[in-house]
């Protein structure tokens, strides 16, 4: 097959991770005989700094026209604390999430026996956690307008909106997944306080007769925050609205003690994009001590959901597994044993690939 | 002293837990020589079912006239299976928290040794958690206008609104409560997507140079919905608006292990109202089983926030405390020991209270 990836690594440890993916990715174009080619970009505050936008048109066009993009991770902490900052790394996510139609960040969960230990969790709590978060990702208050200030400057206001549409798609994408999985569906939204919430939730009343093996179920997103702790193994897929989904597939992600090495993929109108779920980490940055797992888990999601190519998909997510049991891993989770740099772990997985 | 109190029980176990905290403030009343007068009135579906309102008028003014308010739960499954029920419980709630200006909820979280093994998370993680957010409570999406329907239906909105002095009575309150305790504020915000947001972050920055031993970090709600789980010792004391400080105060609600314990306060701009953070748990009403101990701490919050009256109040922590230690305790937490009544455990704290 042929396939043209593009490479938007970002900033902070994204360079470093991306390289260990293409790594990866030419590995198994090699051992299957794919024709793979990759086009860099800029996005972030490595864009702003070299052009003044965090998501150029060129960059755009590069993703675009890709048959998949392989994302790294945005963000400087040069921008964190400057509320004025009149541009930000996070809008060029933004503006690409919109105009790539990226509507569905699916943003699995799931536990490595290796590394269960190192949840925050009891291990009763967690073992063998398998959930999926389908979260909406170009709507909501994220883009809703009106959205500023008054004109003194002292009151702010943001706008969640959301038609119908828009939750159709995805929830159709949350029932589609759930039949293949364990077949249970949560909507989450807050349908006793927020008028988008009832729209969410009575649209997806409406959709559910059409999928009559999905039991579905109705959670209010406090209660799912807690639940969420509680008892994670009792949710299969979840569908959400895009705020909730933020924070509660940051919640989900440090359950099961892997956070860094956790995959997603957004998914939409067009283009697919795969990306691991850290940061930037800009501590690490240049110091080839980042763990390249996540983004080579995403790597494994593209083969998987952008080419429907299970085989080559399956190949790395063993390859991992590998080098956890075997130990030949990053300091982040090396736990006592020989620590080895981002670069090595990614020359090591594309050899077993090629062995 | 004399104190006036209102009852406002609600609905579910609301009732018989609120019996319980009246039996021991009157037992402190006895003992410190208060005079304590009590007065009834209801809300939430108790209210809907008698008047057709959620929180009537003559509620409000028992309310409004008192010096402070115990609250027990509202809820009613009858009315959450019921999408098009006109009038629900939970509309008494916020317009409660709207008449009686009560803009900050105050909800801590800390460990009893007993039973911190019920944390769902490991003990190295959660023993000796001693946090508290400021949740902003009458503000946010949760009032914000315009909100509802597009005439077709098919499109929904809610609008998040915040002024500047909104904002800056509720940090004033986690300023001052962070100098009495470990002075470090964190501020949760979605600065980097929210103009709301930008303005809490702002307000905030402009408010620290007042309070030079308090030391204030910022954190976006994701980061922090992870980090309450990876390790909620990091925190001290947390603002935050409405709809975040909705999902993030339950999600550390269950970390300490002790749900079921957890009091809560609204303060704001008269009278004081005091409720356990638990529901009205409707499979329990009137089994007499329910756990009290939320709502008479509620009273020992009462007692320290609404009339500064700290040694009453320990003595309330101390002999809830007494009761763990000696297992008086109702079946969910009895651990296989004697699981005691409801009233039993009431009327046991009256009496050592004043023995
Ligand atoms: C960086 C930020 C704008 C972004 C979001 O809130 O969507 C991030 O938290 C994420 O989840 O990808
Ligand atoms: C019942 C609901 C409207 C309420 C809220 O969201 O504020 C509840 O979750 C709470 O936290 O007191």
């Amino acid at each position: 097959m042929e396939m043209n990836i593009a490479l938007l690594p970002g900033d902070g440890i994204g360079p470093e991770v991306i390289d260990q993916a293409v790594k990866v990715v030419k590995a198994i174009g090699q051992k299957f005989g794919h024709k793979i080619t990759f086009k860099e970009a800029i996005v972030g505050a490595a864009a702003i700094d070299a052009t003044g936008q965090p998501y150029p048109d060129a960059t755009h066009e590069i993703a675009a026209a890709s048959d998949a993009v392989l994302f790294g991770a945005i963000g400087d902490p040069k921008y964190d604390n400057d509320p004025k900052a009149k541009v930000r790394p996070e809008q060029g996510l933004l503006l690409m999430r919109q105009k790539l139609g990226l509507f569905a960040n699916v943003r699995p969960t799931f536990t490595f026996p290796s590394l269960v230990h190192k949840s925050p969790l009891k291990l009763d709590r967690v073992d063998g956690v398998d959930l999926v978060f389908f979260r909406e990702l170009t709507g909501g208050i994220y883009f809703g307008e009106p959205r500023g200030r008054n004109e003194q400057g002292d009151k702010a206001f943001d706008t969640n909106v959301y038609s119908k549409f828009e939750i159709v798609r995805l929830a159709r994408m949350g029932f589609e997944a759930a039949q293949k999985r364990r077949k249970l569906l949560t909507c989450v939204d807050k349908a006793n306080v927020m008028a988008t919430s009832r729209l969410w939730r009575e649209t997806v009343q409406e959709l559910a007769p059409e999928y009559p093996d999905v039991k579905v179920e109705y959670e209010f997103v406090d209660a799912v925050a807690m639940r969420l702790i509680q008892w994670p193994k009792a949710y299969d897929v979840l569908i959400t609205e895009n705020l909730f989904g933020d924070i509660l597939t940051d919640e989900a992600s440090v359950i099961s003690g892997s956070m860094g090495l956790m995959p997603s993929a957004s998914l939409g109108l067009g283009v697919k994009l795969f990306e691991p779920i850290h940061g930037s980490y800009p501590q690490a940055k240049g110091k080839n001590i980042a763990n390249p797992l996540a983004t080579i888990l995403s790597a494994a999601m593209m083969f998987d959901y952008a080419f429907d190519l299970k085989e080559e998909s399956e190949l790395i997510s063993n390859v991992v597994n590998l080098s956890l049991e075997e130990g030949y891993v990053t300091e982040d989770i090396a736990d006592g044993g020989t620590a080895y740099k981002t670069s090595e772990v990614g020359d090591w997985l594309a050899a077993k690939i090629l062995a």
